[in-house]
Formats: structure tokens, C-alpha cells, sequence
């Protein structure tokens, strides 16, 4: 019986943990995940906006590690930890541990208007990812068959709330859709007709990038027929629209992406907690006076260098996640732990098909050239030589056909309620899809 | 403005039928369907055991036919149709037809205890099979995190009602997956104990075959622990698990193939109805003294010269759609209509990942070679050349690694009764489609 190690979350962070401690057998390892997947967020997009198909970007996480004899991986919730006892509390039980690792995330936020929710759904999961896709290909659907010229405006017309990467990749992945891969299909409809509007309360989009690339990437954006709403701030959604600083938008098709809090689970350890309501960790991204408890990626409020709480980032994630478990194994072994230092590898956001920035620091990168470096990037790190190739495929057919090989549409899959966001990373991303 | 045809249906049936009418400029074609996309049935039974993925077999319809100007897609749902008046009317509205093809297909049929459908799903829709997959993979990670003996057996157990082909792939699928694809992944069970009942009232499976080939396929679902119960009829089904023949048999999962009948539309069209509830029709697939509306596939009660009404198979859906569009251009045309006439091309099952029967009429083959000629047929004919390659590209590697692409798990996504079978094409005995 070695040491027991619980990681509660399969994504970036807990997989990451989970692969270091894995294959040594003086540590039991079990992982605990709500969903039996871990999700390659960064293209969770592209399933929203049906390029790619929720098994593309979605591996079965006890797949992944099967290879590792010391690690179990359980399905199921957590529902409290108990700190004296060392106690995680689930649906199916509650398991010892000697250390804990916390990975689980973050989900949407609507700033105390939980009742946008159901009209403006965000995108964390495959499960949104597929509502997303259903009210967005539904709505030229409706355009198509309706005469009222009123409804028809009403369906042709999309509200992305969010200037992050997230907003920006959706908006851009639309506005590609509706000029390019829609633009045959339709007979009582012209699709370029859509009205994309991507809305963002401060005074630019992708503001993490320098001002220059924010601008670049606006261009971009409007070049796909894509309206940038800068300094506007929503005011209500409602089944019929948006209201945006006064005006009225009426729109059937509203999409969230505009703010994040952690999960429920948070209130419920008596901790505290940092912005977003993240979990506060020391150096160590243990949590103060709580020994043997770790806090990794998005759920982890950890305050840089820079004296600036780290962005909701898979590389951030990775890092954490690694470092929590080299720690882990340094303490069994008896050698000093290490305190986490984040380096950051810079940051990449898609506008379309063949458009992107990148910021290195060092080196700044637009358009096509940018796309490629974020094309390369995005297939050599999703998960599973299979995904990869099916990935990849799809992308080189949809790039010489323009067509979308994922615009089906199932019946609603809309329940937020029953799922929880897997490890986050506010994506970063492209877009580009297939189809016969 | 041509001559307008009302297609209901986007199958088998009415896709060839609106291929037939395409292009013809003097007449105007409408297909209607619940669905935005087109389902290659005979191998739904893969996206329900995690093989394929949802966009691997299903099309968007307006994609397919989106080459001819003259044929206008329409997501909805009919609900009447007055053939006074000669309109179809649906929840968008009312449309004039001067001739109606119905092509509808069928659901499945619990022999009046509809409230088994909960207990006992059937495999029919994109939906359904989402849902049976959901079924099946939950029952395994239940088994995992499960201590208590008696409900990791019920996790384990699997019951497939019906020996037809769609029971007898699905069953068969079960069985590889538990010896093959899970065997690495699970710490706490051995998935090759998982117990699979193959459940089947008459008193063979895969009656439609010859009786050699029906007793080889019994023997290669044993060779994958899969138990064929034949002359074994269900008395009852419950969320506990399924009687049989005053069995109790305690099972977490339960799958319906064991029957099928028409769409509630049938009913209310006051015409004279078939075995099934399918609509009676002439020796021009016409409903009788109900001019200018045809019926085809599924949908249609058709005796052949057999003197038996035709079967539900996808053979005999194209067949009928492309003679019923056929004899409309001809009497624009003002040339005689041709009778439908069926030609049996010949029938094929596969059991698990490598054995399969085919059957000809002047040749039967088994095993591997049956099992190369089903992929090549399959490959060949299932549409778009996207999905061609992407599909072909799984099963390579799922052949050589053994591991299945699509074993996700979303959210819940049970909701028959929001969703109608897809356009024709029983999932039954695969026959060899004919040429396109």
C-alpha cells in the first residue's frame, strides 16, 4: 500500500499531475472526474460551430492513462472534502488521501444574472458546445423557412458577448460559416446577409495582446463581416434579444463569453478565496495552513511574479499540475519541495479560417503566418495520435472544400445544470472545418 | 413556376427520389424533414457502441442536394396533410403539392407496453444511439467505483432485445468492446466477465438468412460471450432489469430491437394501413384512389411478387424512390408510368469487429471474407466522401489499436419523444444497396 494521492479533475492540470505520478508504485493514485473525458478546450469552439466533432477534441481519460497500473480513474462528483479527516466526499462514497490535488476548473459567470444563462449559454463543455451548435445551425434553418422578413432578421442575427479569445473565435468561426460554408446551401435565405455583432465592455478585444494586435485582429474580424462593439456593456437578454448600452438588439442566436467564476464547490471548503472566487495557494500552490492540499489551473487564484493573479491558461495549468506532483514525490523521497514559478510560453487567439495573432514576447506574429504557427501548435498538443489525425484531416478537407463536416443537428442538449466544466483555458484557438 | 413535389422524408427513399427530380427545371421540389441531416442507418449501431462518431453517418441534407437549384430543403415537422385541398401542412405553415411523396419511415414498436421504451431503448436516431452509448460506457465506470458484488453485476449485465441484424450487431458490438477495447482501461473490474444476453422470440436470429448462416452467426456472438436465448420471449422490463420466459434477470442496461411500426402521421390520414401500421399502396407505389401521392421505404406497405409485403431495408427505400420520381417526370412528360418492380441485391450482418454473413442468393459467405465485403460495401456506399475517409480512417485504427474513437460521454441526451425516426431504412438486414 503505497502513499494515496487523489486528483479531483481530468483536465489540463490533473492530467498532467496524473501522468507524473504515474508508474510509480509506492503512490496509489486516483482520479476523479465528473465527465469520463478530458476536453481539448482550446478547440472546444470549433464544435460549437460544428468544424470538428465532440470525439475529435474529447479522449476518455482512464484511455489516456491506462498505461499507468498505479492510477484508477473513477467517474463521479465531489461533493465535500473534509480537511481533519483527509476525507474526499463523493456521489459514490467518501476516499482517504494522503495528498490532494484540486483541478476542477472553472465555469461561467453572469455576474448575478444567473437568468441569462438559459439565453445566452457560455462554452466550457462538449455538452454547451453541442447546444451552441444546435441553436446557431437551427436558426438559419428557421431563417430558411420563415417569410415574415421580421423573424428572418431576428434568426440571421448573432450576438457574441466577450472580446477574449473565446468571443473572438466564436465570432470569427460564425462569420466564417455564414460567408463561406453556408453561403450554396440556402435558397430563400442569402447567408452573407448574416448580422454577426461581437460585444466587449472595455475599450478593445483580446486585450491581453498588445494594442496593435488588437486592432489587427478588429480588422480581421470586420473583414468577416463581423460588427466589434467596443465599450458596451449589456444590459439585459432575454428570449427575444440583447440590450446592449441602451439599444435593442433583436437576435435568436446570444452566446456568452464573457466572464468566468469557480465552481460551487469553493464555498463549501471554507477557504479563501481569491478573484472569481479561485482558491488562494501559497508558493507552493498549497493551501494556506491546509498541508497536503494542492490547488492547480483555473481553480488556483496563484499571484505571480508580476504581483498579477495567473490567467485562466492551459499552460498555466500544465505547469501547476506538474509542479504540484514533482512536489509530491520530492516529500515522499524526503528532498526540499519547490516553489512554482510560471513561464510563460506567450499567447494566441484565431480570427477565421486562415487568420490569427500570436504574441511571443519576443516575437509578434499576424494573418496567415500567425495561423499556421497556431495551426502546428493546436495539432501537435491535442490529445490521442488518433484525434490528431482525424483533426487534421478534417481541417486539410475542409480547407479545399469550405465545407463543415460536424452541421448536425441533435435533439437540444441544453443542461448546463448537470455538467461541470472540465479543466479550463480560456481558449486560444483557430477555426477551419470539413465536409462533403 | 414548374410543377411542385412535395417530398416528406430525407432517407433512403426520399433523398433518391429528390436526386431523381433534381436539375429538372420545370419542376419545383420541396423536402421536408424533422431532421437537418441525412442518416446512414446501417451503421448507427457503431455511434451507439462508440466506433463512429454522430458526423461520421449523418449528412446535413441541404448539403447533399444543395448542387440542384430547383430542390429547396425544410427543417420541420408535418403534422397533417389534406389531399382535397392537396396541401401538406406543417408547423411552419401549409404548402401546395401537385404531387406528394411520403417517405417518412418508421419508429419502434413495444407491442403496446410503450412504458418499456424508457427502460428499453431502441436505436433509430442519432439521438438514441448517443443515448444507448451513454448507457453502455456509464454502465462500466459504475462497475468501477462500485464495491457492492450484486450491483457491479447488473452494471455488467447487457440485454439486447430482438436477433434481428440491428440486435445482433449491437449485441455483437458489446461483446468486442468488453474483450477488446476496455480490457487495459479499468482496475476494479474485469470487463471481460461482462455478462451479454442476446434475447430472441423466434426460434433462431437472423431469420431472414439462410438456417447454416443463422447458426454461425449464433457461433461467432458466443466466441465473443455473447449468449443467444432464442425461442425466449420478454414478459417484462423495468429500470431493475428484464424478465425472460419467468427469468428475472438483473440488468443496468437493456436494448430494444425487437419491433417497429408506422409514424403516428399514418393514422391520421385516414387511408387504408398494412402490416405495421405501413401504408398500403398499388403496383405504382400510389396510395389507392388517392392520386398524385406516393408512398416509399419504410413507410410503405408493398406486396411484392412474392406476394409478401417487401421488408425495411434501405434496398428497397432507394428502389422505390427513384421509381416513384421516375413515373412523376414521365407523366409531366405524358409518357406511361412503369410499376415498381424490387430487385433483391441480397442481404449482410456483422457480428463484432471481424466476422460477418453475406448472402447473395447465388452466393453465402462467412466469417473474415463476409466480414471485408461488408466494410467494402459500406465504405462504399455511405455518403459523402468526407465521412468515407474519416470513417475508413477509424476503423484502420481502431483495427489496429484496437481502441474506440467515440467513447464520450455527454450529458444525458434521452429524448424520444422530441425525436422521430429519420426518414426510412430500418436498420435491419443490411442489404447491398444499389447503384447511385
Amino acid at each position: 500500500m503505497g502513499k494515496k494521492v487523489i486528483i479531483v479533475g481530468g483536465g489540463f492540470a490533473g492530467l498532467k499531475a496524473a501522468k507524473v505520478l504515474g508508474g510509480r508504485e509506492d503512490v496509489e493514485v486516483t482520479l476523479i472526474d465528473r465527465a469520463n473525458h478530458h476536453l481539448f478546450q482550446p478547440l472546444l469552439y470549433q464544435v460549437a460551430t460544428a468544424g470538428l466533432s465532440e470525439s475529435d477534441i474529447a479522449v476518455p481519460i482512464r484511455n489516456i492513462l491506462s498505461g499507468f497500473s498505479n492510477i484508477k480513474v473513477l467517474h463521479g462528483e465531489v461533493e465535500t472534502i473534509d480537511f481533519q479527516k483527509k476525507l474526499v466526499c463523493t456521489d459514490f462514497g467518501c476516499h482517504p488521501y494522503d495528498d490532494l490535488i484540486l483541478a476542477c476548473g472553472v465555469q461561467h459567470a453572469y455576474f448575478g444574472k444567473e437568468e441569462w444563462e438559459s439565453h445566452a449559454p457560455g462554452l466550457k463543455t462538449l455538452e454547451q458546445a453541442a447546444e451552441i451548435r444546435r441553436r446557431i445551425l437551427s436558426a438559419f434553418e428557421t431563417a430558411e423557412r420563415e417569410d415574415d422578413e421580421a423573424i428572418k432578421r431576428r434568426a440571421l442575427t448573432f450576438v457574441v458577448v466577450g472580446g477574449g479569445p473565446t468571443g473572438v473565435e466564436l465570432a470569427g468561426a460564425i462569420g466564417e460559416m455564414s460567408r463561406y460554408t453556408l453561403s450554396r446551401d440556402f435558397r430563400n435565405i442569402d447567408p452573407k446577409l448574416t448580422r454577426i455583432i461581437l460585444v466587449e465592455s472595455g475599450d478593445r478585444i483580446l486585450s491581453s495582446f498588445p494594442r496593435k494586435q488588437s486592432s489587427r485582429a478588429t480588422r480581421d474580424l470586420e473583414n468577416l463581416g463581423v460588427q466589434v462593439w467596443t465599450k458596451s456593456s449589456v444590459s439585459s437578454i432575454t428570449e427575444k434579444g440583447i440590450e446592449v448600452a441602451g439599444d435593442k438588439i433583436e437576435a435568436m442566436t446570444v452566446l456568452w463569453a464573457a466572464g468566468i467564476s469557480a465552481t460551487p464547490l469553493n464555498q463549501r471548503l471554507g477557504v479563501e478565496l481569491g478573484p472569481q472566487g479561485r482558491i488562494v495557494v501559497d508558493a507552493y500552490l498549497n493551501i494556506p495552513d491546509v498541508p497536503h492540499v494542492y490547488v492547480a489551473g483555473d481553480q488556483a487564484a496563484f499571484t505571480g511574479a508580476s504581483g498579477k493573479v495567473l490567467p485562466c491558461l492551459s499552460p498555466v495549468a500544465i505547469q501547476q499540475g506538474e509542479n504540484i506532483a514533482k512536489n509530491i514525490l520530492r516529500s515522499f523521497d524526503g528532498e526540499p519541495r519547490e516553489p512554482f514559478d510560471y513561464v510563460d510560453k506567450g499567447q494566441m487567439a484565431t480570427i477565421g479560417r486562415s487568420r490569427a495573432i500570436v504574441d511571443l514576447g519576443f516575437l509578434r506574429l499576424q494573418g496567415f503566418i500567425a495561423w499556421l504557427t497556431w495551426l502546428l501548435v493546436h495539432i501537435y498538443f491535442i490529445t490521442g495520435f488518433n484525434n490528431r489525425m482525424s483533426v487534421f484531416l478534417k481541417w486539410c478537407l475542409s480547407y479545399v472544400t469550405n465545407k463543415k463536416g460536424a452541421r448536425i443537428i441533435p435533439g437540444a442538449t441544453w443542461r448546463f445544470f448537470d455538467t461541470l466544466p472540465q479543466a479550463p483555458e480560456e481558449a486560444k484557438t483557430k477555426k477551419i472545418p470539413p465536409h462533403e
